[in-house]
């Protein structure tokens, strides 16, 4: 199945736009965990164990996991295995060098963890992007817009009478003949995100920044999905993951998830 | 001691604008090292104790140990630790994201592994690097003009009648108030490592591309060092590191870095 297709699979299923973002930051879990052998392991697999009916992703970081040391291959292995199959699992690693050697990132994230899509930079061009994109039943997201405060040092350059990221969305396009890029938007603005979709009407967008980052749920859901309202990747991190530092953290990572979920189905019901 | 004088340091000690670039493929080693324990750590110390007196930095390119997997964490501590002190450590990873996550990324690579220095990606701005200069000590090298086909995709996009490349060093500049920002140059052409010394005359330049990739010796020792022919670190990794695929690999690779190590000053005395 073809990645689109199985983007396209587990949206309906789960009747979902959510993805949860896992930045497992081991000063902030729920202390209780802290002693457990491999706590940043055990959380993830709690907080994917409450939500998996909720959500079409799961978005491992993979600095909070390399920031682990000698245990984090362990550990990642351990979080990819226990997301059900066919839920997206996005390593987001945002690789990005020459050939040979994104040929060697490819072979980590894609064949040794397993992941079914990747999060990459294309500042080195295409033979950098390539390697992630050669199986057409993984996915990449190439970084586009983002929403931190440094987006605005070198996205927004003008070329040619459009913005880099424009350029970044239009080199993504014309290398997509296996059907299996998408991009990472960090819209803030609705002209932006209205932009975006014109470009690429129908390519998945990955869009962080709801939640903690204080992205508008309204804006990302009404103008990030295609016209089926669909094929928008919404990554909330933060305001789920740590809802609770509890001992019911996962519990509260449900409520939290499952509110959101309403949310954005509620909006597309609205205007899908 | 601040990151430009421990380069000063170390290329005036070895007389030595060298880096030796370990990117150490585990289908290209020596077949006899092959049954070893860690044939990867093993192949890159004795390359390591074969030459150090010959280079002022070595490359670890993180891909290279990633795709070990699980005994990657292990491979990567052993051959920083067989480095011996005083010659720049480089962590080629490539990283940039946003400030929480850079930080991970910082703390993996340089207060777990310890590396020197690091290379980054500057696309999504300056919290996305800030993590990697805070300490005044470790450096810090942005891509800025790549030597892969695919620089030409977005790096020379012109923008307020510069190409995008121009802009980076513009911000990386800009944010240097340590004095530990470098950048990476794959430069073919006189005219553009010209122009880059001459927008940054006195920061370190990260030269790969030489050797395997074809660079030109003459070119980057010329064009590449500041007035006083220091600064510029010339990265060539296959061709050493791959000399021989015999039992001899590691004498090879030092005539090789030996050939390169004089060829190099023998251009530096003509010129400086």
């Amino acid at each position: 199945m073809s990645f689109y297709d199985r983007l396209r699979a587990i949206q309906k299923q789960n009747n979902s736009l959510l993805c949860i973002g896992l930045d497992p930051d081991i000063s902030k879990l729920p202390t209780h965990l802290r002693g457990v052998q491999d706590p940043v392991g055990e959380f993830c697999c709690r907080i994917v164990e409450a939500t998996a009916d909720l959500v079409c992703a799961y978005k491992l970081n993979l600095a909070f996991f390399e920031a682990l040391g000698q245990e984090s291959w362990h550990t990642i292995h351990r979080v990819v295995s226990c997301i059900p199959p066919g839920i997206i699992t996005i390593g987001d690693a945002k690789r990005g060098d020459i050939g040979n050697t994104a040929t060697m990132y490819a072979r980590s994230l894609l064949d040794d963890f397993k992941f079914m899509a990747t999060t990459v930079n294309a500042y080195m061009g295409e033979d950098s992007v390539r390697p992630f994109i050669n199986d057409p039943e993984k996915g990449a997201f190439i970084l586009a817009l983002t929403s931190n405060d440094g987006a605005k040092d070198l996205q927004y350059l003008k070329a040619k009478g459009k913005p880099l990221y424009e350029h970044v969305i239009a080199k993504g396009k014309a290398w997509n003949d296996r059907k299996n890029i998408g991009f990472v938007i960090g819209a803030t603005r609705r002209s932006q995100l209205q932009r975006v979709r014109q470009l690429a009407p129908k390519m998945p967008l990955l869009i962080p920044g709801v939640g903690a980052q204080g992205g508008d749920v309204q804006l990302v859901v009404q103008h990030g999905c295609d016209s089926n309202g669909e094929m928008a990747v919404v990554n909330a991190s933060r305001s789920i993951i740590y809802a609770s530092s509890d001992e019911d953290f996962a519990d509260a990572a449900r409520a939290a998830a499952s509110a959101l979920h309403r949310e954005m189905n509620t909006i597309r019901e609205r205007y899908f």
